[in-house]
């Protein structure tokens, strides 16, 4: 027997306010309304269900029980809805590079013995279903890079590889975009990775939070990018340089990550150029989600 | 006459909750009823001010009559307070790399033909009279890098210079501390500046917001840093080789800046090393402020 469908926590925005959003087998149920009368919770968004702890194996094994359970279309959640980013745009998003043999391989680089990582800006996050602004300056490379998402619970400093795992309150699907033409030119000068990996809208994350519990092991996913239906990466999280416990203890001992940051696990081989009119998904499967986005360039 | 010391706007922790505090003439009044009382707003904290717009030149010309006024006593804030950094741990500090002369020299780089620009994690953030820790695992050197910060008030994307200043809410002092061998050997092998920018405390910014209308010309400012009293910078922002209003356009050509962000401008000649003990002052005057922080070392 398949094993369901993993349960997803979304961000939504209905009738113009936000709204957890709570999706098992295709349907999508009024988090608030779930959370309140299963676990006496008061929410008003995602992000309160991440940083109050909800997110944890104990809730959420009651949560996804009742998601799950014969009642739950009490809950079925009616109206247009649109799709908000799972985190906050003030969610520090640290981003590993070359974590993967085959893009450091393809980017012409050793892979590296020490984690490299970088932050994109919490301005730069975009929801799934949203687009991709490559903005009206620039005439440069741009690059799709399909990763698997950590959405941090808790306050982590200086951890250890053995209990790392614990903070992650769930994964989500993050598309690195990259402005390749300018990062190229900043790294040759010595420059700073910023503009290139921090430009309005290349951050696409989602669509949703997939809890801890749902994924018994994050190391046997796959990650894979489409554009315009078309397999441009299909890589496998077993093949991270540095797994997840041991990013997390080297982000950490450098930095405090708090609940909402979002951790970015690297991108495998096949990165390459989208361009304005192309429909790009990232997927992690199984059951993470598949985050799509259009690209388009910027008017004026 | 000499000109009456800016009105300077602090974020403190009064009996465990935080409180906005206003210092007028080294008097520190009691922002909270003062802005009740005078606008009829009520904060929580300096965060609400700056996002509420209570930084424009109009509501806090009637603030700076009040809190300079006759009746100000009344105000008068009794009893012990902890200085908090005058932004959110989620802020978004973008940091500009060689904007003086006389620092991009002594760092043997060329006067940049753009901006050089990056971010500084909010993690890193940490107040006046607070500590630089330096992580037990590092041993390189560590540079002070004394610069102007302006504090965002007003959602900011496509800034023309003729029009930038008006999304700056007020000034601060930021020291932009950095783990200079970190930096250079990632710099050597095309890595993100991430590490020597970003550890935690490697961000003191404060010790408070001066709102803009107090600083008739923020390009006719002081920078200077003084370590164990003796002064290593000591610059002018009339130096600066992008003046703000350029800045705040290049930046955010690439980046939104959102209210209660930072934006540090860089810093004049002089940056050098500190150690455990040492006492680091940045100021910039007049009237910004001290900015004084102790280094120490991690424990274990």
């Amino acid at each position: 027997m398949p094993e369901p469908a993993p349960l997803r926590l979304l961000s939504l925005a209905a009738g113009g306010k936000p709204t957890v959003g709570i999706e098992v087998g295709g349907v999508v149920l009024d988090g608030g309304r779930l959370l309140r009368e299963v676990l006496g919770a008061e929410v008003a968004s995602l992000s309160d269900v991440v940083v109050g702890g909800l997110c944890d194996d104990a809730p959420m094994a009651e949560v996804a029980a009742a998601a799950r359970g014969k009642k739950a279309a009490k809950w079925h959640l009616t109206g247009p809805v649109l799709l908000l980013p799972p985190v906050e745009a003030t969610a520090k998003v640290i981003a590993c590079g070359r974590n993967y043999p085959a893009h450091a391989s393809e980017r012409k680089k050793p892979l590296p013995k020490e984690l490299v990582f970088f932050q994109k800006p919490g301005s730069a996050i975009t929801a799934a279903e949203s687009d991709i602004v490559i903005p009206s300056w620039y005439d440069g490379q741009v690059d799709h890079e399909a990763e698997l998402g950590l959405v941090i619970g808790k306050r982590a400093t200086d951890l250890r590889p053995e209990t790392a795992l614990a903070c992650v309150a769930g994964y989500t699907v993050v598309n690195d975009v990259t402005a390749r033409t300018l990062q190229d030119a900043d790294i040759k000068r010595g420059w700073p990775w910023f503009r290139g990996k921090g430009l309005d809208t290349f951050c696409p994350i989602g669509p949703g939070i997939v809890p801890r519990r749902e994924i018994p092991d994050p190391q046997a996913l796959r990650v894979t990018c489409r554009v315009n239906g078309k397999v441009r990466q299909d890589g496998a999280t077993a093949e991270m340089n540095f797994k997840i416990p041991q990013l997390l203890a080297e982000i950490t001992r450098a930095v405090t990550l708090f609940p909402g940051d979002v951790v970015s696990t690297g991108t495998p081989g096949g990165v390459g150029p989208i361009k304005p009119g192309d429909i790009v998904e990232c997927e992690v499967s199984p059951g993470v989600g598949v985050l799509r986005n259009r690209v388009v360039v910027a008017r004026g």
